[in-house]
């Protein structure tokens, strides 16, 4: 298997207080003549790393990262830091034009630094939050977003997500990356302008930990891997499923959690992005901007969700049964509704649907129908 | 030990719609000449009971009920189904005046109904959502709270939960029983009126199996109970440590989840609410009272929270582990700010602070501080 199908090309750079910047460029090269600016502002110096804490109850690592409580929060147009840099404003990116660009985050949640660190998992247990946290911005224009972007985009941020996952997974003590998306302010966005992250976590993720365990479980008792049975399940039952392409399906699935929540799943086992081929990242472009497309076609305005890739560890015993897939949910569970995690949820982590994914599935074929007959009147 | 100390005799009535309803009343007993009045509304057959599905990538049974998207949502008070019954207007409760009422949810996540099921537990499984929601309604006056109601009330609360604790335990299929209250509508609240529920799961919710396999993992490397341990580690560091009772401790924990986050901690290991004594009751009214005016004290408006009670399940193999306690959460980090569980918590599980723990205890005792020099200057 190829390991980089169709290369990109970024243009790295360096930000006033240190931080690494890349440019990725549609089609995968830069133009001719592009020439990373200089980051001409005057910043403080980074912060120190924060701590992580190890909490006996659950057996999850917590990151206290106190500068956080000072970002950046819902920043007008004029003051956005993931607009190109102008004459009267210079942001966090200092070209005037850009396709994709992904910088280190300056308020992380895990760094600056990285290291490998044997400290004890025990009562009281604490370690520097080592690892890394990126910002990906998905074009320059302030009130797009990634679907009105388009596939071709979608396909140069997909470069930039294996790309990231491929560079983060080989920094020292960085156990699993995961890149993702925010977006809508009813779920806690702080900045508008069209953006995701990616977060290289110096643990193995509890829900990453829990997966592989289930799927470890199901290879003993039943000799198979645990996302292919599920894919034929979801498959055969056919009630969920939005769209079957030749690499990848996308469907709600049987036991969603939220009132939104679809899975686009490749129909090989891979283990992160960096795996797919050139084919498979052309599909999924197209159909991620269709799922996109779709989720902010089902109400009269955006809809709020969270998407994030489940990508496998670097190192773990159960590495083998990873299979990388992505999860997208929403809280929003009718036009001007939204769905809480309150009382059972938060605290006992048991799960209440409002909605059946059967009438999910449902309206968003609906949705999908209704962009696809648009597009025909066109 | 005695099994209930403090006997709480309840006023049992139905509703017009063969749900049960319970009058429990400050000092334990009906006040002299007490009817339950008759329920004269005409009401719908109670809806079916909804579905349980097993998420195989999880292991988590999630819960569809359906019915709830059509469930009351923030009723102006001449509307509240938890006000007392006036002649205009036919409330959920048929008295005219009344301490604590408890009754079954009208839009119940589990249940009406209630059965053992044995059903395997594999990807595609589906079971009836058995089990039983009731609220609890803290008193007559819509624009209280738990905490304006007082410290009496509060011990009459503690009465209605541990009885409720103990009956809703022997039902059939019943294996946990979960006393809660949300409050607050930035965490979803659906109704102003100061109420929380219980729910009683027809499973071992996935926090508290995991506390369980924690706990039992900590006896066999160490010998000693975890919660023993952590209310040791506690007290000894004392940072953390909002007040030291003779039979509780509070205190913020040394890793929260959430930007306040105090847990309320019996100091010998009891299994539920019903295990505590009449004296233990006591002290835990005055010390929840304490807890929550002093929430409410943080900020010039009421602090949104959920609070819960972690209790044994009925069988499980670590069973002996578990240790009663209470967990208050807020996702409020400033006083115009909540934090949202966006993609690394709700994806992967992997939590952030925005605020030391040390920092929320030191805002806490202030608060508390507060109220006490408010108190004395009155």
């Amino acid at each position: 298997m190829e390991q980089n199908p169709n290369p990109s090309h970024p243009v790295r750079a360096e930000l006033a207080d240190g931080r690494e910047l890349l440019y990725f460029f549609d089609g995968g090269h830069a133009p001719a003549g592009f020439l990373a600016p200089p980051d001409t502002r005057e910043l403080p110096a980074r912060p120190a790393t924060s701590q992580l804490r190890y909490d006996a109850l659950s057996g999850e690592w917590i990151s206290f990262a106190a500068h956080r409580q000072t970002r950046t929060h819902l920043p007008v147009a004029s003051e956005c830091p993931l607009c190109p840099t102008r004459p009267e404003m210079a942001s966090e990116i200092p070209a005037d034009a850009y396709d994709v660009v992904v910088f280190e985050n300056r308020f992380p949640s895990f760094g600056p630094e990285q290291h490998s660190v044997d400290s004890p998992v025990e009562l009281g247990a604490a370690r520097p939050s080592h690892g890394r946290c990126e910002v990906i911005s998905f074009g320059p224009g302030h009130t797009d977003s990634l679907a009105s972007l388009g596939i071709r985009r979608i396909r140069t941020v997909i470069e930039a997500w294996a790309h990231r996952t491929r560079e983060l997974g080989r920094l020292e003590g960085v156990e699993q990356v995961f890149p993702f998306e925010n977006r809508g302010a009813d779920i806690g966005v702080t900045l508008h302008h069209p953006h995701g992250q990616l977060y290289a976590y110096p643990y193995v993720t509890p829900r990453t930990e829990n997966h592989l365990a289930r799927a470890a479980a199901h290879q003993t008792r039943t000799g198979r891997n645990l996302m292919a049975d599920v894919l034929d399940f979801e498959v055969a039952d056919g009630r969920r499923i939005l769209e079957r392409g030749t690499h990848f399906t996308t469907f709600v699935p049987y036991a969603s959690r939220m009132p939104i929540e679809v899975h686009l799943v490749p129909h090989r086992q891979v283990a992160d992005l960096g795996e797919l081929t050139g084919p498979e990242r052309d599909e999924l472009a197209s159909m991620y901007h269709r799922l996109l497309s779709t989720v902010d076609a089902l109400y009269p305005t955006p809809t709020p969700y969270i998407a994030g890739w489940f990508q496998a560890p670097k190192y773990h015993e159960h590495r083998g049964e990873a299979w990388l897939h992505l999860q997208l949910t929403s809280p929003r569970r009718a036009e001007n509704k939204l769905k809480y995690l309150a009382g059972s949820e938060a605290a006992m982590g048991a799960f209440i649907g409002d909605v059946t994914p059967e009438d999910t599935a449902e309206s968003l074929r609906e949705a999908a129908a209704r962009l696809e007959s648009h597009a025909h009147a066109l």
